[in-house]
C-alpha cells in the first residue's frame, strides 16, 4: 500500500501521494499476474505499431517534422527512418493509433498501452534499458494514467476530451520519469508539466488528428520528465488544485480513484484487446453481424433491412451516415455491421477508402437503421436482419469477443501481432519479435527487441 | 468584410469563416493606426524576449531539450545558442514571458504577442521573411488568437484555463500558416491540430511552467502548420463542431465574437503594455502605492498597516500570502503594494527572490490586508496606509498607467525596452534593436533584425 501520509504525518495530496508510490515502487512488488498482462499489452501494442507504421498519417508527420528532427539517435517501431527520441515517440503514438486496433480499458475508454509504450520504445532505442526496468515503467505509467483517467471519467470524456490524449501524457511522463529515476520533487513537477500539457478534442475522430493524441502525449509527456529532471518548476498541485486538472477538465470527479488500493488493484487487469480495428463500443454489433454471416451465408442480395439495438453511447459515439472514408468507418456501427454481414469480417481490409465505398457494403449501411436501448451494455448488442425471402434473423450478443469476460487469448493476440506485423515486417522478423515480446522482461537490452521491429537496413523499403 | 457564404451561398461555419479571411487577407487591408500598433507589439515583445533570455527558466529548458533539437538554424532572441526553429519557438516563448511583462488584451486576459512572435521571430530567423510579410502574419495570427479567446471568455479563464496557452496556439498557426502561405484546406486543418493542443492550467501560476505555456503554444502552433501544409488531416469543425475547442473548454461561449466585424475591429487596437512585470490587475495597487511612496516620502518604518481596497478579481488571481520567491511575487497584490510603498518602484528588482525576502517589504506585505470592492473595474485600486504617527494617507487610482486609457507612449515603451534589453545585450545594439523595430515593415529580411537581437558571437556570454 501507498504512504498516504508524509513525513511529517500530514495527509498527502493526491498529487503527492501519487509521485511518493511511483517514486518508491520496485519490480518486486507488482504482481506476476499483472506482469503476464503487461507483456500482452505489449505484444498488442507493437503488432498494432508495426502494422500501421506504413499508413499515410505516419508519412505526412514524418514529411512535416523530420526536418526539424534531432540527432537520429532513435527508431520508430516498423520504419527504416531513424528521429530523435521526441519525435520518433510521435511517431509511435501515432502509427500505434491509426488503426484504431490498440487496447481500450472499457472503464475510461482510454486506449493505455499507446501513450506509454511509444514513449518507452523511444527511449528504448537511444538509450540501453534492461527489459526488467522497461516493463516495470511501463506497468506504473500504464496505471498512473489510468487511476487519473478514472478520476475524471465520465464527466471528462463526455464533454468531449478524447481521453488517451490528455490522460496519456501523464503515463508517458511518469514511464520516462522512473526511467529516469526522478526523485520525488521532480515527479510532482512532472506531472504537473504533464497537466499542463493535457489535450485532444473528440472533434478529431474521424481525422488523422485522432492518432496524433498519443504520439503527441508521448512526446510531451517524455518532455515533461526530461524537463522536471532539468529543474524547470511546475505547480505541485497539478491533480487536485483548484486550477488543476480535475477540476478544470472535468464538470464532476472523483479525485480518491487516484490513491484507492493504489498498489493492490491494477487497471491492467481490465485492459482488452481489439479483435476488431475500429471504436470498441461497435464490437458487440459486428460481432453479432459475423455470426450472422456464417450462419445464415448471408449474401449481399439477401439483406433487404438492418436494425440494430445498442446501448445509446454507441449513438453517442459512432452514429457516422453518410461516410467516404476509411478513417469514418471506425466510427459508423453502421458501416461494422455491413461489413461483418456482408463480408463475415471486420480486419484492416474492411476499414480501407475502398471498403467504406464498396457497393454492397454501402447498400447495406444504409440500409441499416439503429436504436439506443439503455437495457443494454456497451458489451451488448442485437442485430435483426430482414431477408428478401421475408425472414428475419436475428442475434443477440451478450458479451462481445475480445471483452474482459471474453478475452482474447495469447495465440489469438499473436495471430493479431501476424496480420499486422507483416504489413511492415518479413515473416521469420516477425515470429522472432512475438518470441521476444513473452521474454521481454528477460532482455539485458531491449534494444535487441527494437532492432527486430525495424526492417533491415539491406533492402529497406525507404 | 469577410465572406460569410462561402462559393456555393451556404452560410459558413466560424472555422472555416475564419480560415478563409486568413486565406484572402493582403496587407493593405489593414488600417496604418493597427500597423502603427503592431509594431509597438513586435518592440515591447522583443524586449520581453531578450531580457528574459538569461533566466534560470531558459537554462533549464534548453538543458532539458536541448539535446533533442534538430540543425540548429535558427536563432533564440537574446542567446547565442542556436536551435531548430520548433525549439526556438519555445525558448523564445519562455523568455518573454517569464518576468509576466509581456502585453495584454485586458478584455481577454491573453497575453497575445508571445505565442504568435516567439513561433515567427523563430522561423524568421532560419528563413528569409520581409518585414511587411512578417507584420502581416504577426497581425493576423493575434487578431485569431485574441477572438478565439474572447469567444470563450470568461467562463474558459475562470474556470482555470492559461487562455494565453490555449487561445495561442492558434494565434501561432495562423501566423506560421500565412507565411507558409497555407491554401483553405489546409488553414482550416492548421486550427484543428491548433485546437486539439490547446492546453495550460492557471495551477501553475508561480512556476516556470506559466512561461512554458506561450512557448509550448508558439511550438505547436508552429508544428500544427507544418502538418497542414504536410496534408495531416484535422477535424473541419474544430471551433464550433460539439466536440471542439468552445464546447469542451468552456461553459459558455459566443462563437459570434470570432468573426463580428472581421477585418474591420482590430484586438490590437486594445492591446496594452505593462509599466510593472506582475499580473496585470495588480497594477492600479502598484501604482498607487507608488505615488503615496514619492508624495509621503514613506520610509518603512512610517508604515504601520496597509488596506487595499481592489476589484473581486484581484483576490481571485493574486491573493498569495506567505511567499518566499520571485515568481509567486508576481501573483501577490500585497508583495506589489509592499514594494511600492517602500521603494517607490516596481520593476524587475522588485520581483526577484531577494526583494520577496527583503525584510522591510516583508513586513509591510504582512501588515497589508485586501477587500474585493464590486464597485471597483480592474483598472482601479485604492490603498489606505496607516502611518506611524497616527495619520492615515490614501489614494485611488481610477486609471491604471499603463491601461487603454492611460497607454504608454512610445517612448515609454523604447524606455522599457532598454530596461529589459540591456540584461542581455551592449547598449550600442539595443539602440540599433529599437530603430529597426520601428521601421520593420521595410527590412527586406528580418533576420537582419533577429542578429541584432542575439549577442554578438566573439565574446558570447554563453
Amino acid at each position: 500500500m501507498i504512504p498516504l501520509y508524509n513525513e511529517r504525518n500530514l495527509l498527502m495530496s493526491e498529487t503527492q501521494a501519487l509521485a511518493s508510490y511511483l517514486v518508491v515502487n520496485r519490480l518486486e512488488d507488482i504482481p506476476q499476474d499483472v506482469r503476464h498482462e503487461a507483456r500482452r499489452a505489449v505484444l498488442n501494442y507493437l503488432g498494432c505499431a508495426v502494422g500501421g507504421s506504413p499508413h499515410s498519417a505516419v508519412d505526412r508527420a514524418l514529411q512535416a517534422l523530420g526536418p526539424y528532427s534531432g540527432k537520429p539517435t532513435a527508431s520508430i517501431l516498423g520504419r527504416s527512418e531513424r528521429l530523435d527520441p521526441l519525435h520518433a515517440s510521435l511517431m509511435n503514438g501515432i502509427s500505434s493509433h491509426v488503426y484504431d486496433y490498440d487496447d481500450t480499458t472499457p472503464k475510461n475508454y482510454i486506449h493505455p498501452s499507446s501513450p506509454v509504450a511509444s514513449a518507452l520504445f523511444a527511449y528504448a532505442s537511444a538509450h540501453p534499458v534492461r527489459g526488467r526496468e522497461f516493463m516495470h515503467a511501463f506497468i506504473l505509467g500504464f496505471e498512473a494514467e489510468s487511476r487519473i483517467g478514472n478520476a475524471v471519467y465520465p464527466a471528462h470524456y463526455d464533454v468531449g476530451w478524447h481521453i488517451t490524449g490528455t490522460a496519456g501524457v501523464f503515463g508517458a511522463a511518469v514511464a520516462i520519469g522512473k526511467l529516469l529515476g526522478l526523485p520525488l520533487q521532480e515527479m510532482v513537477w512532472a506531472l504537473g508539466l504533464a497537466a499542463t500539457q493535457a489535450a485532444g478534442l473528440r472533434e478529431m475522430f474521424g481525422s488523422m488528428a485522432k492518432s496524433f493524441h498519443p504520439g503527441r502525449s508521448a512526446q510531451n509527456g517524455y518532455s515533461a520528465a526530461l524537463l522536471a529532471q532539468a529543474g524547470f518548476t511546475a505547480g505541485e498541485h497539478s491533480l487536485e488544485g483548484p486550477r488543476g486538472f480535475a477540476a478544470v477538465q472535468a464538470a464532476h470527479y472523483d479525485l480518491s480513484k487516484i490513491t484507492a488500493r493504489l498498489g493492490v488493484d491494477f487497471d491492467l487487469r481490465a485492459n482488452t484487446y481489439k479483435p476488431f480495428p475500429c471504436g470498441i463500443v461497435n464490437h458487440p454489433t459486428i460481432d453479432a453481424a459475423i455470426q450472422l454471416h456464417h450462419e445464415h451465408r448471408l449474401t449481399p442480395e439477401t439483406i433487404r433491412a438492418v436494425r440494430l439495438r445498442v446501448a445509446p453511447l454507441v449513438l453517442d459515439l459512432c452514429n457516422q451516415r453518410g461516410i467516404t472514408r476509411g478513417l469514418q468507418g471506425k466510427f459508423s456501427v453502421y458501416h461494422g455491421a455491413a461489413v461483418g454481414l456482408v463480408r463475415g469480417r471486420a480486419g484492416l481490409a474492411e476499414y480501407t477508402d475502398e471498403a467504406v465505398n464498396d457497393p454492397a457494403v454501402r447498400r447495406v449501411r444504409e440500409a441499416a437503421t439503429a436504436a439506443g436501448d439503455p437495457a443494454l451494455t456497451e458489451d451488448q448488442a442485437q442485430v435483426d436482419v430482414d431477408l428478401a425471402d421475408g425472414r428475419t434473423v436475428s442475434r443477440l450478443v451478450e458479451q462481445s469477443l475480445g471483452n474482459i469476460h471474453r478475452p482474447l487469448t495469447d495465440r489469438q493476440l499473436e495471430d493479431k501481432f501476424r496480420e499486422l506485423a507483416v504489413l511492415a515486417l518479413p515473416a521469420a522478423q516477425v515470429e522472432t519479435l512475438i518470441a521476444q515480446c513473452w521474454r521481454i522482461d528477460d532482455l539485458a537490452n531491449v534494444n535487441e527487441l527494437v532492432q527486430n521491429a525495424v526492417p533491415a537496413l539491406a533492402g529497406s523499403p525507404a
